[in-house]
């Protein structure tokens, strides 16, 4: 099996996803959840970023550190697939995976050099705290691969769900410093649907909830669409 | 800093690269290159790869483990600026980087079940023996970023050398069990000119060599490009 290796954080992610509910499940999908690139020391001399504005995306390396304790599994069951389907582990994104590596595509809106050097990004599916391992340039010319099919998820996931906003949410949003943008947060979130895919359709009137940028945002799905009940500030920051 | 993490090979490269020089210096740049991806156990279990034959393409993640010794830089410089500017390593691809980690697009050309779990890819990028980390799917969706843009490297390195082979070598290659694709695999590889960029140029006339599939591949330049000189096994294997 060979040598093992010791990697490190060299960044951190801060990003509006509290929690791995309501988190995207693929880079870009959200194309307003911005957040930051934190660098740690001693990865973070502002000279090893140099160069890096030239470019306009950025892949993270990072590590799936909420996943670890739970273990890997050599197969797993797609939300792709409607959550039934099981495949092979290396034929997914899943984050149970052995080593627990993730592998995401970003938005570079800035690289900031003080007080701490930083990036700022957009388009993050990683929760809060995320720690990263690698920071490399997307480079159009080997990581764009015209001809690519993709087997049983060869599009984006569907947008299908209308989302609104109840009157009482509409009031909590005035609260909120930058409530356009955190409008289109939790439209663009909840487009998606992050519900598990095997409890879609089910349930008619549940309430659900997530946590996103220090507020507890509720939710239900009916036959329009989705409805935000409230948005509150939460505990949890 | 945080936590550390321990990560070990699920896998290892085979491929025709038996050296870093003459390695190509992304995916996809040498369709010819072609090679498996031998698991390794634990990790080998058929059915972890089960739903992987529809995709055409992978991600692998890999150790730089030849490169670990030497240790990281803060600052590299990259062949596509001549190898003389200087730029952060985190604005680079370059192997001597923090964790060593990194990340290749291949195309996948056959899933082999029996009797070891092995993948079949082209465009390879590996040196022999390289071990993997982690294999994905590409997904198009979320892996192509067609608005992205490439600050010093936005397109592929130029093709430039024009690769003819001496009677010695034509000779020499007739010994090669599958010459027409070996001899692909030398023209392929040689017309990106893999010395190294401060050096072209200078000292016409030298005589360079690289080890390929097990064979020691001599080549000169002139003005009208790279002339094989002979083909001929090579010790290390």
């Amino acid at each position: 099996m060979g040598a093992t290796f010791r990697i490190e954080p060299i960044a951190r992610i801060r990003s509006p996803f509290d929690e791995k509910f309501g988190t995207p499940r693929q880079a870009g999908l959200v194309p307003g959840s911005e957040g930051t690139v934190e660098l740690l020391p001693p990865y973070d001399d502002p000279s090893m970023l140099e160069g890096l504005a030239g470019f306009s995306h950025i892949w993270l390396t990072f590590v799936f550190d909420r996943c670890v304790a739970q273990g890997w599994r050599p197969r797993v069951r797609p939300p792709r697939l409607g959550g039934n389907a099981e495949v092979g582990v290396w034929a997914s994104r899943s984050p149970f995976r052995p080593n627990f590596l993730g592998l995401s595509a970003v938005r570079l809106i800035a690289v900031i050099d003080r007080p701490r050097p930083l990036l700022r990004v957009s388009g993050l599916d990683l929760v809060d705290g995320t720690p990263v391992v690698d920071i490399r340039p997307y480079l159009p010319y080997a990581d764009v691969v015209p001809d690519a099919s993709g087997g049983f998820a060869p599009t984006a996931p569907s947008r299908e769900q209308a989302v609104r906003f109840s009157p009482r949410a509409i009031a909590d949003l005035e609260t909120v410093a930058d409530a356009p943008a955190y409008r289109r947060l939790i439209t663009e979130v909840l487009t998606l649907d992050p519900r598990p895919a095997y409890r879609s359709g089910a349930e008619p009137g549940r309430v659900y909830g997530m946590s996103l940028s220090g507020r507890n945002v509720r939710w239900r799905v009916d036959d329009e669409g989705i409805e935000i009940i409230d948005i509150t500030r939460s505990a949890n920051r």
